[in-house]
């Protein structure tokens, strides 16, 4: 191939951004390995906490890491190079493009989300202008699951997972003490790890009853109506309310409800990291109807990070798409990002496509209005088809048959 | 044995109550298949939401429910027969009682904590008092570990590893995006819970950093110099607090730092099932330091009921008292709570003993001293070691060595 012939040798550099998931790490192991493998890179510089680490040059040598100790890494929930939540300036790009040549990079791997393909888009486009040869890749992560170009990203199917059994645990806890009970679940502006709930679901009456997502507009009134009608029905009631539900205007019902003070030194709301919205809703529902027992969980960081809930199939292709954009930048892949894309087939497979980095950079995705239902209160079939392989082997809950004794007189 | 020719021929009756745990099943079943090969139990009936089942003669046909389902729900979180947070009347124990009789039920054995130990107890003197022949058992379980005469209790070492394997994921969330993060933990009056937070320490930096129980008294100055000094040290702070920390009056910080009208309508203060505690604990911080980065996060009911995280010693340890309840009842038993006993032995073992009724009932237990350290905000080597083998596997995490690349000039 005339690509193979003109690649040229030089260093990768590789870092971590953006939220952490509980297998990020294998797409890092997986870059790293498949790079170990390749004639064309050289030293491998891995930088710690992101862009911040490239500005610092904070690097470490992942050459010197034993293979032992990265498999080790790969089943570690959380970025192992430290991450960051910084979104560059074009003068941080430019520096970091300079911080670049005179480490003789010449590979670039930026696992994270959106805001990451971007800050990838800008300093290939850096390189682009210098005539500077770069191999620049964004490999994708996000437990959101809000990436365009993907039919799903790497960290979604184990944070589904652990939503689901979340609640699987949770529908029998309440099903043991009725009442209501609210879950609250991460999810800003896309609702797939919300949705995910409905994955626990066994039998007819098992909770999730009720699901809001930030796709649809939430309504108090209607949230009471709901949760009493269920509660009419089953005696009891399990809500998954995603943190980012906002109003018909798009203020999050946070926000509405937060007395004055309560917002950050920034002026902004915050959602996670705070048992607001989960009290807010226990408080409606405690107030507006005759129900007693009203409780809320806000499961916060532990979708994202909580050791030994890892869906196999999420970490297989989490390693997957890491090695997949080494092998596309080591056989001649100027840039792109490696995207997920599922065969149309009866059994579950998919296949890795690179795709521009614009494609993939800024806006996010939302669930598609097939996925949710006619009052947007709930997942349609067509969401729980979607999402069902992406958790992989999830546990069986038994249930008695609960064979009634005949009453004495 | 004189015991066992006298031993009476009738049915057995089985409730469980209280909180539910992900283990409380299995003690369910252990009593069942260990009721099913003794000649001397007739019908087994399982009663519907604990006491309220037995008052309202709600029972079902244990006999009915073949092995294989009886297999899957030992494995399945939460009370299979349904809870109750009733605490019965003198009223209730009488009619109760008169249940029994028309049932001809022989055998009673009641799954739960201290208050059920106290239920059974009174239950068993009312028997004692009419002559009735009853063979009356308390079978032990609770996430909080605080049952007299028990090393500890069925339920506590599958809670203990769900708390363990959520800070192991959150030390490395914490460790990749710095800050302060702040977990609160179930226990009102029991620190067992937030105590093995510490089991997820691998590394010496490893979080948390910091434990606070309910055993000593939970002052703000304290934590606030104890949260400045660690990030101080680590650039990073991870907490463990439990749900019932309270000042040197004994009143909870919760309450303490509410505004009026949030308390609930019977003027109690809720602990669990809202966020409360970590949202003042957090704004604490924020307002007293120029710390930037502030979590907190509740773990709520997860914590007793999520599915797919159980100790597998705790699993085979709820299994056995059950098992023993029955066969202890069955050979001339005539009451009693099965005791979980450590052995004096190098490697873990335990014995089963059957204890009093009254011996176990009522009052609680707390943290021993010599398992918490003289600031009063982490725990011993002592409590590790005790602690360290009631979760079974845990998972490792693993750390890049990190081989620092000298910077270029």
């Amino acid at each position: 191939m005339a690509a193979k012939k003109e690649q040229i040798t030089g260093n990768m550099l590789i870092a971590q951004s953006g939220g952490p998931t509980a297998v990020i790490n294998q797409s890092l192991v997986g870059a790293v390995l498949e790079a170990k493998n390749q004639d064309c890179i050289q030293r491998i510089y891995g930088a710690r906490h992101g862009i911040q680490g490239i500005l610092n040059e904070d690097f470490i040598d992942m050459k010197r890491e034993p293979k032992k100790v990265l498999e080790q890494v790969a089943q570690t929930p959380s970025s192992a190079l430290g991450s960051v939540r910084r979104k560059p300036t074009a003068e941080d790009c430019a520096k970091i493009f300079d911080v670049l040549q005179r480490y003789d990079v010449r590979y670039f791997f930026y696992i994270g989300g959106n805001d990451s393909a971007e800050t990838a888009h800008i300093i290939n486009e850096e390189a682009r202008k210098a005539k500077y040869d770069l191999h620049c890749f964004h490999i994708c992560k996000t437990i959101d699951n809000d990436l365009r170009q993907n039919d799903h990203t790497p960290g979604f199917g184990s944070a589904a997972k652990f939503v689901a059994q979340a609640f699987m645990g949770d529908n029998l806890d309440n099903r043991a003490l009725p009442g209501v009970k609210i879950n609250v679940v991460m999810g800003r502006h896309a609702g797939f790890l919300t949705a995910a709930s409905a994955l626990a679901r066994q039998d007819e009456d098992d909770g999730p009853h009720l699901i809001y997502l930030p796709e649809r507009p939430f309504r108090m009134t209607q949230f009471v109506r709901d949760v009493k009608a269920t509660v009419k029905q089953y005696g009891r009631c399990v809500v998954a309310v995603s943190e980012g539900i906002a109003d018909g205007n798009g203020t999050p019902i946070v926000q509405k409800n937060l007395k004055t003070g309560e917002k950050d030194s920034h002026g902004n709301v915050q959602l996670s990291g705070t048992g607001a919205l989960g009290d807010i809703l226990a408080a409606e529902i405690k107030d507006k109807t005759p129900i007693k027992r009203v409780r809320a969980d806000t499961f916060g960081y532990l979708q994202r990070s909580f050791a030994g809930c890892v869906s196999e199939v999420d970490a297989a292709e989490a390693r997957r798409v890491g090695e997949e954009a080494v092998r596309c930048a080591a056989t001649g892949g100027k840039s792109g990002s490696i995207a997920i894309k599922r065969k149309n087939s009866k059994r579950y497979a998919v296949e890795y496509r690179r795709v521009p980095l614009k494609s993939v950079a800024k806006e996010t995705r939302h669930m598609p209005d097939s996925f949710i239902n006619k009052d947007g209160n709930d997942v349609t079939k067509r969401f729980i088809d979607y999402a069902r392989p992406l958790l992989g082997e999830i546990p069986l809950m038994g249930r008695l048959k609960q064979v009634v004794v005949k009453k004495k007189d």
